[in-house]
């Protein structure tokens, strides 16, 4: 199966537009805080949410609208996360209605996100002015959606997909946004999807919950969780495919270029983490349960003297040992290796559970590239999983320490 | 029931003798690394110990020389933390049997401890060089122990109180390290407790072991656990107290006492927490369960994200919220209420799930002091814990960023 990476993110797929503009939610001007994505056909959707029991407003009522399965819009703020205030389903519910009142859309067909700070009052004033402009600037604009939902991303983060089934071409984009918080489960905040793909909504959110669990529930950039993670889902049908309606090699395809898309944004959020300097990926193999890989590789990412250590170079492998240690999983310390690599090459640091001699000066040639990666094999197993996280910096506490002001 | 504090740390009961010194195994000649607690007589013992499935050298062979309930001296170094060697157990028994080959003490009745970088070899020859001067210098010297057992601690920690059972008057001291890796389970490496208290080994074992509940697993520096961790208790019965043989008022009052010495080593290790400028507490009450009240205590003192926050003084009320909502336990968003404290004052931030009105100003006032409480009512049981924890700091990614070079 051959996947295409193509431009155009959410809108690279049929029957898409998008915007974004600054409205007024965040003072500075220059910064996009509000973005808007439509079908112009009522979509199959699904979604997947934080498991927080502070659950934003804006899941809240995504949840109630996508409960049958279809939608065709996606609205969504940065700046405030509208969690957390006594009127927030209020407005949350409002800004559905804010697009249905400007196209032939129902406002039971809105997703609606918000990310930003917790705790402090959406007002619905700059977004209800904002609304027109943009709605009329709708266009092939996934960018400037992409640019809208981001807060202290550093790059914004966009994907899109070219496959076939069988003969026919199918596309699937995305953006997200990332950094803080960003930890199993669930991930990032915001993670907006758009498909022609013809597929039915329960094999759409089959294969969307499916995927996540290899792909943002596998990132971690501070161990917290987000009372707002969404990652949506619309398939509009316009492909024209024969419509998937049940688990076969169309529906294998579509997972795979989903995932490829997934995980491609899993790395990026991973490597955009608040501070971060370095995407490290940690691959356990030889785990005996699926389980036991996907535990061991998240905890290892989420050692926040792991992280430490790769920000500074330091080939401190003992700290990966110790990670597994407390991972709470049933393994054989006594059996395993351990490797960090790069481009500039591998280094076996440890073996049946032992050190080995290395060089430190290869070990720092290694380890001052930008992306690492830690092989753990627990030699117990056949199962395996990639987890990925980015490093510990002074800039995470930089950026943490006076976030609201 | 008074408890006095009195100098001396673990030499302040009777019996007791201590020393440490700089034999070699780290280079700085200025850091203490070996240190040297002996009981005149042999005494009843109790250990807990790291559940980290990687244990170090040193806890193997404490915990097998504790397991018929006594011993008669703890003998420690700093530098090297005797973990995942191939020779490890090898060592560590040969720092047992140095002890013994000097004072008439078996061997099986030392107590081992190491601290430092995990996965390097740790050479007897400077501690076997060092044996004689450690052994011919003790005397009340519980600093110069405390001193050698410190690794990246800013601060000696020790303490020691004095209470009566009945008309007898006794003495429990205690000194520690902590810092990086400091979590529940077990929370810090090294705490190494005297007592002249007559008590049996079983009684011994049970109040520590309920003990370490409260205190030392309700800290957490960096949410790391280490595969060191080590708190033990030596009792030698010198204070001629009846017996604590079971539960009673007698083994109550020794718990309040032992109590006493944990929680306060429990909040200087985390206000010396690696970089930690702060001391936070958090202090859960309205819990349906002690369980939930402790868990929702270490998850608030652990997030990245309100440790950040507390560093920068900012009222950011919604991440400990968002931490309560991921802890996993069962309580009801809606009826939490939080407040910030300190010298300063009480800032009421959230009322049933909602934040309220407060002055930035005072806020700042509040957070600006170094030990800070947030008080969270979970108005749903009657239940309470305190965690205690520190906040995330430039220094903390510094230290940890190239800690073994």
């Amino acid at each position: 199966m051959v996947i295409k990476e193509v431009s155009g993110g959410v809108c690279a797929p049929k029957g898409y537009k998008a915007n974004g503009i600054h409205c007024g939610v965040r003072k500075n001007k220059l910064k996009k805080d509000f973005a808007l994505i439509v079908s112009d056909v009522r979509a199959a959707a699904a979604g997947v949410y934080t498991s927080n029991l502070v659950k934003g407003a804006p899941v809240v009522v995504t949840k109630k609208n996508l409960s049958d399965g279809y939608a065709q819009a996606i609205i969504c703020n940065s700046g405030n996360a509208n969690t957390c205030n006594s009127d927030g389903i209020e407005i949350a519910e409002k800004m559905c209605a804010m697009v249905s009142e400007c196209g032939d859309i129902s406002a039971e067909d809105v997703i609606v996100g918000s990310t930003g700070v917790i705790g402090q009052k959406l007002s619905i004033e700059p977004m209800a002015n904002g609304m027109r402009e943009l709605w009329n600037g709708l266009g092939d604009h996934s960018d400037y959606a992409a640019q809208a939902i981001m807060t202290t991303d550093t790059v914004m983060k966009s994907v899109a997909v070219e496959f076939s089934l069988g003969k026919t071409i199918c596309r699937i984009g995305a953006i997200a946004k990332g950094v803080g918080m960003v930890c199993p489960n669930m991930a990032t905040n915001l993670i907006f999807l758009t498909s022609d793909v013809n597929i039915s909504h329960e094999m759409l959110q089959s294969a969307l919950s499916r995927d996540v669990k290899s792909s943002f529930n596998m990132i971690s950039v501070d161990g917290d969780q987000s009372t707002n993670d969404t990652c949506c889902i619309l398939a509009n049908g316009l492909a024209g495919n024969e419509r998937i309606e049940n688990k076969g090699a169309y529906y294998n395809a579509f997972c795979k270029a989903l995932n490829y898309c997934t995980v491609k944004l899993s790395k990026m959020i991973a490597k955009d983490g608040e501070g971060a300097t370095k995407l490290i990926e940690c691959e356990v193999s030889g785990a005996k349960s699926l389980k036991c890989a996907r535990v061991v590789a998240r905890t290892v990412i989420k050692s926040s003297l792991v992280k430490a250590a790769m920000f500074g170079a330091d080939a401190n492998w003992g700290r990966v040992l110790c990670a597994i240690g407390y991972a709470g999983e049933d393994v054989d310390i006594g059996k395993i290796d351990v490797d960090f690599s790069s481009v500039k090459g591998v280094l076996p640091v440890c073996r049946g559970g032992y050190g080995v001699d290395f060089s430190e000066e290869i070990a720092k040639q290694i380890l001052l590239e930008d992306e690492i990666k830690i092989s753990v094999n627990l030699n117990g197993g056949a199962y395996r999983a990639c987890a990925w996280g980015c490093d510990l910096t002074y800039d995470y506490v930089k950026i943490n320490g006076d976030y609201r002001t």
